[in-house]
């Protein structure tokens, strides 16, 4: 797909108005390009930053359909939009990422299947639709493996490990009848993960890999550069590359990947901007949420390449108490307008430079 | 003065709805601020990023107070807001920075005397009130001199150049009876500015010294930086400092400086963020506008140390035209949202790196 680039002035609707929302939203600021808003919620991280703001429910298609056509272009911030929805606007609009990367990343099973159909390791996998279907799986994969809904989760949501087979039917309790995934485990020794771009042009530019640690299932820390060696740091871009363009994908993605003793595999594929590439905002001159906006606005990339060493670090729930303390280090704050400070729920972060590069 | 820090969610009103305005929303929006804008105009640059818009008349006394009523504290953009207005808002909500700045500023006269008292070199001046006061101050500075309107001048309107004492009668008809100054142009080789913050606990912290170019009264570039001597520099840095703790200034300031070879004149003060002082956002961790925001909001200042060598190209007018080969070239493109591109109007800018720093 090629397309008149968005002239500045144009609108760039973004479906969800969360943070990631708020952050596309002041990088299009910069270009000059407009945004408007579509969240259930009212006054939202994105909306309080947004030229305009559409309240309704995911499934009010009318709603997205007037949505749709006020703006030019519509991106998202998160990917389980219900289908129905994505169809009311596509009617009118063009959606980036297209509808491909959304199938694909909407559905743990599918993610899993055109991962290892493009030849890169992934985690061992079977489909669970049943207790017994996840016996079997279990005899198959062994334990530990973690059950997973097909759909709808993140930050550990819809997850249950299991260490033993006789865990099978608590866990699958645990999933609701939903659809699943069970996993096996993979040894890992780091968890990178890599923010890559394509345009409209099908120009690729990826972030340099970051490191990340999880504590409780959430992000709490990326560093970069990452601590691998360059040949691994290589391919990880080259698989983030691959995916880009097998998906014909046009914004940012982001994919996390294992270091394994037999080489990095995928661990998931998220079709946006995504947590671990926000230490970009500091150590790049343009950052993820402006690439994306660039690509989705049918702009040329920018300039990602690294000037300065970060460690990024979020900043969840009560560490928003942190902030004055945070304020004085003079590192670069960034926070959300999230009103109540809620366990687990992401609230800003810091970027600090640890050291200048290249 | 020293104050409570403003808490992320507090809310920040801005008085001028323009590009400085704008990007300081966007700043204020990643530290958690949310942004009120009054401007007499609806849907400006600034108003398209902030969470509240006020648009009424500068002199709307009621308007002005329910304003700031709604905000935690008040700054501007601009500094010629009516002496009557900042009564009505300072009634209710502190106004960053404060009135003695806005007060030497308004006034070239007013400023010039100030620098001079507090022992920095400028240009040889005397107040102009009527023709015959032009005819002898001429005489006294001798020509080429320069006539400005005493208030209300920016990019060089309300000025007029005199190359000999007959031009008196045409230039002092220009001013249109406006109490006025005439100075002396000094030559220069250079024209520095310094953008200085200063927090509401008295610390000081200046960004590099940029070398600036205007075109037709109009800045047209900003380099850092500056190819001057390291100990002008630094000249240049505590002068601006000087300004700063002798208006017990809270916020950030631009300091014009011609370099002479005498040493350097201070040109002219900008009790704001500054146009010559954009490349930070781009070259410093944290820019001068987060910086602003931070010393009005209470917080302590940023790191505002360079990390890359910059320079800043306004786009003027028809400049915007350009604006798909800049996108193209990938470098940090600022654009203001501004619908109409007149000759002379300020559109965007962009910033380039040329090399790392430090």
């Amino acid at each position: 797909m090629t397309a008149e680039p968005l002239p500045p002035g144009a609108t760039l609707g973004i479906l969800g108005g969360g943070q990631l929302g708020r952050m596309l939203a002041l990088a299009a600021a910069r270009l000059g390009i407009r945004v408007h808003v579509y969240d259930p919620a009212a006054g939202g991280p994105a909306a309080q930053v947004a030229a305009a703001e559409t309240v309704a429910a995911w499934d009010d298609t009318g709603a997205l359909a007037r949505f749709a056509a006020e703006v030019d272009a519509v991106t998202y911030e998160f990917e389980n939009i219900p289908t129905a929805s994505l169809d009311a606007i596509e009617a009118l609009v063009p959606i980036r990422p297209g509808r491909r990367a959304l199938a694909v990343s909407q559905d743990r099973l599918t993610e899993k299947r055109f991962l290892r159909d493009l030849g890169l390791a992934t985690a061992p996998f079977a489909p669970v639709d049943s207790l017994a279907e996840l016996e079997s799986a279990l005899a198959e994969l062994g334990t530990p493996a973690i059950l997973k809904t097909r759909r709808f989760g993140y930050d550990g949501k819809g997850q249950a490990r299991l260490r033993d087979v006789a865990e099978a039917p608590a866990a699958w309790a645990a999933m609701g009848g939903a659809p699943s995934i069970l996993e096996g485990l993979v040894p890992f020794s780091a968890e990178l993960s890599v923010i890559g771009g394509r345009g409209a042009d099908g120009a690729v530019a990826c972030f340099d890999p970051g490191e990340n640690v999880h504590e409780d299932g959430i992000l709490r820390r990326t560093s970069v550069p990452a601590t691998v060696p360059a040949a691994l740091a290589t391919d990880a871009v080259l698989i983030a590359g691959r995916i880009l363009n097998a998906l014909d994908y046009i914004g940012v993605l982001g994919v996390e990947l294992f270091v394994t003793d037999a080489g990095l595999v995928v661990n998931e594929i998220a079709p946006r901007v995504h947590n671990s590439g926000h230490w970009t905002q500091t150590g790049c001159t343009i950052c993820q949420f402006e690439q994306h906006v660039r690509a989705v606005c049918g702009w040329p990339l920018g300039d990602g390449s690294r000037h300065s060493d970060v460690v990024m670090e979020n900043l969840i729930g009560d560490d928003i108490a942190r902030v004055p303390a945070l304020a004085a280090e003079g590192a670069a704050l960034h926070l959300y307008g999230k009103a109540e400070a809620r366990p687990g729920r992401k609230m800003g972060h810091v970027n600090r430079i640890v050291a200048r590069s290249g």
